[in-house]
């Protein structure tokens, strides 16, 4: 990519606002505005819930940031943050049809330069009345498990930390698949994840919700196992009973390498070690834990499955399969909050998609790829047009079940999500 | 107007996001989010100011409100006010095509149940970093007045409450026209304003910027004069020496009166004891201060102005003349504030507008309407498309002069605003 087009890309940003409503009279002015406009303002005083009705707020979702995260750059602020705040939400708006909104948010640091959660809690709750959901997104580890905790809490709209969960659902997608391709049950996996940060955690807990039992984590400093007494509350939760060695000794015989962690850090002969037909998910972006060329030459003609978060190899981990679906469906029944089973269904429903035939129509919008499932498409691709009514109809019938929503779109509501694309 | 159609006109709210760059293939996606986008967001790290280049910061105001003063309801709260801050935004659009969004925010208030104006403004600040600009709307006296002179000075774009300023910029057009047709000179008018909230407080400003020396301000209690020791401080600035009794006794004589009190408080009788040729600017919502048939009938064939704050009646005190072509000059100098000079030249332009020779289009949007500059047309109409052109290219040369834009659009800015509607 030629830097120059990105800048140009780039001017005058992404996003903007646009009228819904036709507003091109003296008549429709007294509508939008004074004197009509008291109508509505009375209807939502007299009953709040009608906010979903006579306003946006049902179909938009904050995109929030104190940018002490912003990708792999680190503690950048609120302002470096703006162009990738406004790239998720047009990323919401073509893929989800939801209206997100980018909330780069300064001032919410302590003394210490990290992010203070409680002041971060504080001005997203004060500026949530617009909003139907909170997608947070760049805030660095461990501010952010507590903030999203609190905001769920605090607030009767869904709040989704991306960064944690989004990889999380899909990684869980891929391993599903490579279940079905390998003829393995979820709970018979050992599995080694390699990074501790909010991605790994939150990829420990879907798996372990999705029935895995043998998960085992390594940080920087080897196996989080319980001996340890430098582990956060939230390593804690997922600490082994013993220590295991280093990474390349817990990878041997295992099923399913995930990496959450630095590049080029997994030597080929920790893969050659594992399980037969193994798969491996090595995410970290741009390089990853271990190339898929290496990882090819290593397994020869003997089965596995590859991922990485790069477009240019087989089988993204593209957070893009997630969030956009999972607010999707959360909105459609006004959703209190994206608990886990609404995020397992949006995982099932992802995997569900990849083993979908393949039609000529979804073909034809990756005309060099061979999309029929197998070891190199355990995981959909992004611009197919199915995943938004398979993935937001899966997460808005959890949300139903789980009791969670504010109303059950019903029967025409996959009719409805193919029309929305 | 029909309460069904006003409620159907506002199902699912009036304002969505729009995505202002092609988004439809794996390169796009690559430039508008990950990887491309660290691009923008390293030089934004390293240039602050070219987030008014790379993002949509430039064209984007935050229409913020508490919801402590909507519309004349009151204090209702933030959820109820969404649909003002919506049509806010819309108007916003429609005429300035400046892309604004609203922000309605709770937990702004103290014990009371009154604005913080403390948290209001850290509130503000927090979010400002995705702005080019903020809009203050329904927040009550008198912390709104603390609110935006805080803002103001805390952050470098423009902080402007419609409430205190834009009733107050184009009544100043209105008076500067009535000045016009009366061949009277600002400095020789005897001006009373009847009400001493932020509306009324700032048109004394600005008369007073323009040039006017007799003002009297009267509230609830009669002419607010430096006798009287209940005064806030903004009505101390404008307290006159004594006490020359009640509003008629005080109208007596007065060219122009201004009402931004409450409905039907003024006598026919007061009316008939003004000077001759007098002004009334009865801006009371639904009911003005005195009707115009009322007015009429004292006047009977003697000259007057007469205007209103309704769109069923000629001179419609109307702020959508004012607030959008306000923050389009603001906006595109990338001034850091919008000073006094900038809403006097506003008003100015506004009046240009009336007593500019009428074309054919501008008469065609108002068929039923003779708009030839006179007591019955000394404020233009809303639709007519010079507006943008003269008011924002008024407020941004303004702007330049006042040494607090960043830029100046140059030559080519008229011909710009004309393609820009």
């Amino acid at each position: 990519m030629d830097r120059n087009e990105i800048f140009k890309y780039h001017l005058g940003g992404k996003i903007g606002v646009r009228l819904t409503k036709e507003l091109s009279s003296l008549v429709d002015l007294c509508m939008a505005y004074t004197p009509g406009v008291a109508e509505p303002v009375r209807a939502i005083y007299s009953d709040p819930d009608s906010a979903g009705i006579y306003t946006a707020k049902a179909n938009t979702v904050a995109v929030v940031s104190d940018g002490t995260a912003i990708l792999g750059l680190g503690n950048l602020g609120a302002l470096p943050s703006i162009p990738v705040m406004e790239g998720k939400a047009a990323l919401f708006k073509v893929f989800g049809d939801v209206d997100a909104w980018p909330v780069p948010l300064a001032n919410c640091s302590g003394k210490d330069g990290r992010t203070d959660p409680g002041k971060l809690v504080e001005y997203v709750c004060a500026l949530a009345p617009m909003y139907g959901g909170i997608n947070l997104e760049d805030i660095a580890a461990p501010a952010c498990f507590e903030v999203e905790d609190r905001l769920d809490e605090l607030l009767d709209i869904p709040v989704f930390h991306d960064d944690q969960w989004g990889t999380a659902v899909i990684t869980l997608a891929g391993v599903m698949n490579y279940c079905r391709l390998s003829e393995r049950s979820m709970d018979e996996l050992r599995v080694v994840i390699n990074g501790a940060g909010a991605a790994g955690i939150r990829i420990a807990e879907m798996l372990k919700a999705a029935g895995a039992g043998d998960v085992t984590i390594c940080d920087s400093r080897g196996v989080v196992h319980s001996g340890r007494n430098d582990l956060s509350p939230k390593k804690k939760e997922h600490a082994v009973q013993k220590d295991a060695g280093g990474i390349e000794e817990v990878m041997t015989g295992a099923h399913v390498f995930i990496g959450v962690s630095v590049g080029n850090c997994i030597p080929s002969s920790a893969v050659s070690e594992m399980a037969s037909f193994p798969a491996i998910f090595a995410m970290a972006n741009p390089e990853p834990e271990i190339m898929p060329e290496a990882v090819a030459e290593t397994m020869g003609s003997q089965p596995y499955v590859m991922a990485t978060g790069r477009s240019d190899y087989p089988n993204q981990v593209n957070n893009v399969l997630g969030f956009p679906f999972l607010f999707r469906g959360a909105l459609d029944t006004g959703a209190r909050t994206i608990n886990m089973s609404m995020k397992v269904a949006a995982a099932e429903a992802l995997a569900k998609v990849a083993h979908l035939p393949v039609n000529g129509h979804v073909q034809s919008l990756y005309p060099d790829i061979e999309l029929g499932f197998g070891p190199g498409y355990v995981i959909p691709k992004p611009f197919d047009p199915r995943l938004i009514v398979e993935v937001s109809a899966a997460v808005a019938e959890a949300s139903v079940k789980s009791g969670v929503s504010r109303k059950d779109p019903g029967q025409g509501y996959r009719e409805a999500l193919k029309r929305r694309k």
